[in-house]
């Protein structure tokens, strides 16, 4: 396995900041390391393996040579960077949305779908960061008796939105501390003790976009085209960490002892569920951790074949970075570095 | 309609001052109100109508001479006192869950089922807080189309946990501001930049009493035996109000505008949900208010008969004080402050 030229896009934000945490800790063969972001923060500094890296402004011969390019923007600024690094050689993996439901982009989770990879054709898209734990947790089970619904409530967290997201909590709790009223300059809506059913843009169908995404990315991953979601997204208090309420309907009857088992040996997931301790995820303890964290799993009363379950997972770590960074692994595992068809860019830029 | 002799239980409490708002703004006819407490509160006086009462500990003699003994303490507490109250001649109106399941206790929310009061034998219980709004918002739609299936999700507020868990939420949300570790003492778990799935007991189930609760009671307001219900009760840092994700199911469908039309008439419901604006209630606003509040209504993809919705009421006015004061209201208004039967201290304590 070669050491590989990685350009990381979007590297002074939350999730390209967690990107090289991960890519440090689970010593990914690397050769040259390239920071990219906006004009804005091109000359600040990142340390990576001890040593401090410049950060440059993303130009496009910024990916010349590079081996892959790890994007975390905004969707628009996705949609014009990953044509262009793809045309410069790099695989990219994308953090966005802009590409994940195109039919020749692989939306992978590698204990899920690795094998997906295989047919990238530049471009590997990693899914919203909601999804992730819900197909971490529910794939398991699907292997082994066929899910038919999922009704899904998420409790998100701000790092979810953004840096700024992240200030606002802080400022805006610090204010109503002290009985100021919440400035709501560049927030949607209030966050400070406050809570809103908003996540995204609304659709036709009146649910919004993030809600939608639950649906659409979560068939394409599992390749289960039939399988009814409604998803309510919600964003909550909270710094770090998605938290989601899942009632799941199965093709015949699973207990939650069975559950438990197939989920205790599921790569990525760990059972923390003990009503006697009592014990169950919590987004503040699981904040900085790799894992997904299933509690709380128990027969649905309202279904004969149905389960309830608590899921919590790192939004900014394995519902991003370090997605992201396993795909990379699975591509190198595969030996799938350079795609199989044509490059993807002709199909965006026709 | 002569004036009342008003006994308050638990009068310092969040949900006893709130009380005393609510018993002020709707010119409920009062002769004279005690205010009653632990021996801890004895002493300390509270405003109504412009006036300082002073808090008396909780005697059995408190209750001589009194038309209602409105209870909002403890479970514990509530089974102790209630049956003193009736057996002194007091209509108890209780706002534990002491006595909630019992065949000869009307539950009643009284735009719901409030014809249940003229059943009473001495006490009237009000529903758990996350269960009058979830019933306010869709007995409406059950009256026209009978539910099967309801899932719901909560965000329950911390006021929802008595004064101390407000006081804890303040604490540690500055602590955690100021980088310090939270101290846990006296709290059930972190709930600063935090949230815990587990509100009540644990159940041999798995559910917790909380959860149990939105089913039995739901089933016994609504008259309803047959509906399936689960839900997943979780704690939020949010000072008042509850939140909750809703999907239903109907035996026939049931368009998003029909229910708008439903609930825009209902009494005590208020229909905000416009995508455009956009507009959906949040708990923050709805704080301090009386409506239970619906929004975000639209079809539920994933079943042919269902509805998605967001529901959201204060737990301590329409969820506690406030229904109360109404289950009072339709007392008087039925002429029924007189059990027809037997009182029913001797079945509590045989």
């Amino acid at each position: 396995m070669k050491d590989c030229n990685i350009a990381v896009v979007g590297a002074t934000g939350a999730v390209g900041k967690e990107f090289l945490k991960v890519l440090e800790e689970r010593r990914f063969p690397v050769n040259h390391v390239r920071l990219l972001a906006s004009r804005r923060s091109a000359g600040t500094s990142l340390s990576f393996n001890g040593v401090d890296l410049e950060v440059e402004e993303t130009k496009p011969e910024s990916f010349r040579g590079m081996d892959f390019a790890f994007i975390s923007v905004n969707t628009e600024l996705s949609k014009e960077m990953a044509p262009i690094a793809v045309e410069q050689g790099a695989l990219v993996i994308d953090d966005s949305s802009a590409f994940r439901m195109f039919p020749d982009v692989p939306l992978v989770v590698p204990e899920i779908n690795g094998q997906d990879v295989e047919e990238h054709q530049g471009i590997i898209s990693i899914p919203n960061c909601c999804v992730t734990p819900m197909v971490m947790a529910l794939y398991p089970l699907h292997c082994v008796n066929p899910i038919s619904r999922i009704i899904v409530d998420t409790y998100q967290s701000v790092s979810g939105a953004g840096g700024e997201a992240v200030r606002g909590l802080s400022e805006q709790t610090e204010g109503l501390l002290q009985g100021k009223p919440v400035n709501l300059e560049g927030s949607l809506q209030q966050i400070g003790f406050n809570l809103f059913p908003h996540i995204g843009d609304f659709l036709s169908n009146n649910y919004t976009d993030e809600e939608q995404k639950m649906r659409d990315e979560t068939l394409k991953i599992m390749h289960a085209p039939n399988i009814g979601i409604s998803a309510t997204c919600v964003r909550v208090p909270v710094y770090v960490s998605h938290s989601e309420a899942i009632h799941v309907e199965f093709e015949s009857h699973m207990s939650p002892e069975e559950a438990r088992k197939l989920l205790a040996v599921a790569p990525g997931v760990q059972v923390l569920d003990d009503s006697e301790k009592p014990e169950y995820p919590m987004p503040w303890y699981v904040a900085g951790t790799d894992q997904v964290f299933v509690g709380r799993i128990r027969k649905d009363q309202s279904h004969p074949n149905g389960l309830a379950m608590w899921v919590v997972a790192d939004n900014l770590r394995k519902g991003a970075a370090l997605n992201s960074l396993q795909i990379a692994e699975e591509v190198l595992k595969r030996d799938c570095l350079q795609p199989k068809g044509q490059r993807i860019t002709s199909s965006i830029n026709p």
